[in-house]
């Protein structure tokens, strides 16, 4: 099958290290193609950048459909575009916070989030919420390091998320740790020896269920909430959004 | 005072009945500059369309700060791009909806949205949800009309918001009924006399919040969550929404 | 318009200071009527005191009619006797607690009150949770001071305020403040310069939302909650608070 | 042991009803104390009633104090002031509504409140969710039927409780029955051999709990939150409930 | 009447200690049997205890039904089987976690719970949460001892919960400490004492709330999630919990 | 790698259509292992039932590590004993119901389940509760038919799930369906083509998120919630459940 990996932002190293982390975690018989959108942020730390990735994120998507690909993964802890994602198409797509999350619920009963810069924390945690996870999540554990700072000094991020993790299983009575930037996955195996916790990292869970979600045969719901998108006009620089085939009613 | 009421959608007939609405509300010294981005869908009934609202949002946002605007107006149901809104500025913003569900608080114990299309109901909830008010909500009543259909066909709408009206009044306990669309304005004052609770226009209940707010003299928090968007490059057709002021730290 | 703001505790020296901030507040057209009921504690710091001091709220509510005021305002941070006032009255009437709330809710994405007494800590708990708040109050921070020592020695308050206000920006990710007592008014504006992010005094949001309700000719929904008292009669001490008028059924 | 009933409201014949009840649960070696207060409404049927009711209701557990009673028992179904007669006492004091909601969890899965008029509807919604029922109650339905409306015609009452608990058990998934007013007890036997489920009073399994907690040698916590009230001065017509010892520290 | 009182686990010393708590709770005309189950663990720390209690725990039941027992009472910390225990028999059973929490809400604000080792406290924060006490529990605090630990030195014992005890006054804002292990009985009093708050012991809470639901002659609901089992066979070891009585439909 | 399916339940005529669907939905390299175990009833349809069946799915957990399993799934959709399989082993166990939750969250906005009888639906709800999925589940429908009445007359089952599947897209806003039970996977195909939405089938969902969990290599967390049980003895018929080995400290 065909998993189409989009890092929502427009930074190519990081791309890479996605790309890597996919491969390693899909089966032989998987094909990964990872991709950056070609418009927006080269990184994403706030609602302004979250939001205007999410054009380039549905570009992805929509090419995807050309592309025949069997599903879709959004590998940004924000899970930026994932609802509208759904909408534009009926392959499924999964988020790497959903994904982290759901899979820690099923390896843990309590754990805390690691992840970048403090100013997120309220995004992550009424995402958190939206996935019904507020009582299982412990902490949500910021650092002073953006998501650029991680590729460009791993050892600094390595550092730093070994000290988060430390006081979160410490603290927070966590019992496992989720990696809170699709950046971080080169630091998952070394961390769980470290920590002697299920350290998650997002990208290789949302490639699993991407996985398991086609094999199943299984598809986005087109009934009401993800019916595609409503025929209609759009203006200027986003002209080329406009929607011609009308939704299913 | 200026008040800045963005229509997040690019239809200019559904702008004017904003803007109409926006300045029956305001106070005589206060100014009105009612807008549609120049990028974006005609109209709002989706997550894509939502999110894809967005870019444009914040654009009329970043203009209003060098046109001198006081406080700012989200005028779609949604409140598309509002957090992001207020890391792009310190001017208060203020969304239509939020303003609803705190005014109908203020005025209602239990109270029901009539909205346009099925689809967005689950949005919605979210919506309110995240205002806090999951428990005051009685119901959100959706219609077969889409947002424009209420501008082609007024007498049509009105009858379609009278009936689910009446029926949030008798069926789900709501002493109060809440517009759940910004082209809207027009059907409160009759609606209100015929249901005898209150009816309430998130527009103008929006530029009241923003006039209070700036008389207030008070700004948005800048200190973590909503601090302004971190200095860095976007790519592509976006690129002009990069940052070069550093975020305050 | 006229609003009457109800200082519910007895102590004049207090109400004089809400009826300054109040008057700053308010717009030069706007017609500030301050006073304390006859009847009731000189301050309020318990269950007690609070519920004591409702007969003396609603009997300045039912004389406010008589004086055509056209909204209401509870000036104390329980809010006392807020939703009976909303049974007496079909003019709008708010708490000084619930403006705080929504106000900064609108302004940023966390926030902790700051308050008197540790023993009032799970009233505000409870009235904040009733608001739709819990998830955004980041903390509940009281002091050892009661309500009149901020009276007696401002300094003394100023410092505690001070101190209680860094706390919560530091230790509980608190994004503004709100002053959780009607008499700190005074001690709003050198706070928010100190602590570098809003500081909500009540008073004054719930005399700009009076006035935004009054402007767009919005009344308490009569339906079913709100309704006016049933007719009976009330025995002994407070007879003369029987209802002779019928319910509007 | 001598536990004091107390009917806030101050219609003697239903206070009469109540003490029968009362005295049916208690135990032989239990002397029952039922009253009403010497002011306040002849019923209880709105925020306006309750609060008004309170005062009554303090004076009645102070008297208590002197008359040597070691727990108290509020019986109407809203708890009027029970919070703050948890304060001016250290004895025991459980609300009918609490009682019956801990004691239907303990025989139910989930169960309905069958009450009178429903503009009470949203208040007894507040009060159950503060006792953390709100998952275990299916539904609160509400009558045409006031307070003493089931005082006067004992048949009419009868039948729309009949009704009204059918449709709980056939249209809510309801389990067991709460009756919704002090005044419904002499209802319960007959009700609950008919609908074949746990039909619920307040006033026995208030007292029941009362005896059990004296029973227990257990006291109200006066660490903080149900302290004394603090020592000050009350005006006008309240002032005999100025509070002259000081409040345990 | 007969209350039988079950301690889950299978250490008879532990028993013995349970029945003499439970006999200084009930009153005279109270008969107390106090027993183990023939199979299960020597103690309940882990969810595999739990379950595993929970077979012997629903003969015990069954036997009381030929031993013409009037009600029961789980005497295990986790209410272990209650919910099973309800459809086995139409006699009340009531759980003393269940009863801890219920008895501690009518006394204190809000309250921590004391009890063994760490590894339990995410299953008693879900027991109490479906209890509805989420918010009411300050904190659930865990010592490194065991059950049996407090059997074998309650000399430690004592003084690990003194010490917890009073953090969770201090620390927690805790008005009542819960006692959260059967075997804590004979520490409430003097603990009670010291820390100036009311200590619950969930034995006696259990014994009281059992003796009053039989004074009122009140049943389990055997309308819909208590009805009686199935009819059904069972196989190998645990054959004879084949239920040959057809369940009331 | 081995995927241990246990149906908790002892009707292997049920248990072989569990090993079918598993099979299905399974990878050629992944080695299904289908089972009942040895003790326990012949269907679950009380809190009776599933717990009794528990101690025979611990014992195929406990066989399972000697046989070399890298997985677990337990096949009945109250997820009987998961908390306790996850003490008992290292690898991964997951439960149907959760993986269909979680599953479900990813195609569809909002989901009914459809399942056995009447009297489960309680547990049903706090079981998908715990999983946070409250506000996702739009309803959980029961029919008249128990597990084995979908075994012995599977035309009346599909009849049955497809009048509810029909109303629960019609009535409750349902875009997904669950079906709640694990004897049911064979009407999922059928029933997903009439109803036009997912119908998920959880034994499938279950084996698919194992053989995910396995390819990422994660184990259950050993930290403090799933820790290994307790060394410690066990007494009669369940004697041989007596821990040796001691819990990892």
């Amino acid at each position: 099958m065909k998993i189409k990996v989009i890092n929502p932002n427009t930074t190519l190293e990081m791309t890479k290290g996605i790309e890597h982390a996919a491969k390693t975690a899909a089966r032989p018989d998987t094909q990964i193609i990872a991709v950056s959108p070609e418009m927006g942020p080269v990184s994403i730390e706030s609602y302004y950048d979250e939001y205007l990735s999410i054009p380039g994120v549905i570009e992805e998507i929509k090419k995807g459909e050309e592309e025949g690909v069997d599903a879709f993964v959004i590998a940004c802890w924000g899970d930026p575009g994932l609802h509208a994602a759904r909408e534009v198409t009926d392959k499924p797509v999964v988020g790497i916070a959903e994904s982290s999350v759901y899979l820690a619920s099923m390896l843990a009963a309590r754990f805390s989030v690691v992840t970048v810069l403090p100013r997120i924390k309220t995004m992550l945690e009424e995402l958190v919420d939206s996935y019904g996870a507020s009582k299982k999540i412990a902490n949500i554990r910021t650092t002073p390091m953006g998501v650029l700072d991680f590729e460009r000094d791993p050892a600094a991020g390595m550092e730093m998320l070994r000290q988060e993790g430390k006081r979160a299983v410490k603290e927070d009575d966590a019992e496992a740790i989720l990696l809170g930037c699709a950046g971080m996955a080169e630091f998952a195996d070394s961390l769980e020896k470290e920590l002697g916790v299920p350290v998650i990292d997002g990208v290789v869970a949302g490639v699993k269920f991407a996985e398991s979600i086609v094999d199943l045969g299984k598809k986005t719901s087109k009934l009401k909430t993800y019916k595609y998108p409503e025929k209609k006009e759009f203006k200027g620089t986003l002209e080329n959004f406009g929607q011609s085939q009308a939704s299913i009613k």
